[in-house]
């Protein structure tokens, strides 16, 4: 069964926001825009950060309708909502991604 | 004295993003925006919240460089730090502005 996900005008750009408010969120959003916005398999995203760690973050990029996951047999894949966060908020995520890959984010190893 | 501010080159994204996630201090930086990025008298935004809440947020947003507070005599007063903000992530601040006058982020009455 897949996991839950808010529709298009559930999103709330507070909630998206304070989902994108964490140097760790941030880097996996911005490598998912490299990667062409996914999917992705979430094992992936392993580079930043902690078995544990992980699944906390990308349920809270998913629940504010940030990310998509997708179960696939025993993987989960995870791919951006461009489409839909720019419907609700245009320029926004192009605004963060352009902010996450030329600002000094690395502090998203530590955490 | 009035209260210490990141410099431009030490603003964070996810510091910003994250002191943006929240209904009430969109509604704040909202509200700066309307009245032309301020100053504004911080009891102004009493209209938000309590008065031991709106210390909390000015603060929160004042630490991650989205304002600044300055004292005069016996008030505050705050203004939005929009030229530092379009430098260091330039469309960010514009896109979340029009995020929070054209969505539905009325919850911030309630928190």
């Amino acid at each position: 069964m897949n996991p839950q996900h808010p529709d298009v005008d559930q999103i709330s750009l507070s909630n998206v926001l304070a989902a994108l408010g964490d140097p760790t969120r941030l880097a996996i959003v911005a490598e998912l825009a490299r990667k062409g916005d996914g999917p992705v398999s979430c094992s992936h995203f392993l580079m930043f950060t902690s078995k544990t760690n992980l699944s906390y973050h990308l349920a809270k990029l998913r629940e504010a309708g940030v990310t998509r996951t997708e179960v696939s047999g025993t993987s989960r894949f995870t791919t951006l909502r461009r489409a839909d966060l720019d419907q609700r908020f245009p320029d926004l995520l192009a605004s963060v991604i352009t902010g996450a890959s030329t600002a000094d984010e690395s502090e998203a190893q530590t955490t």
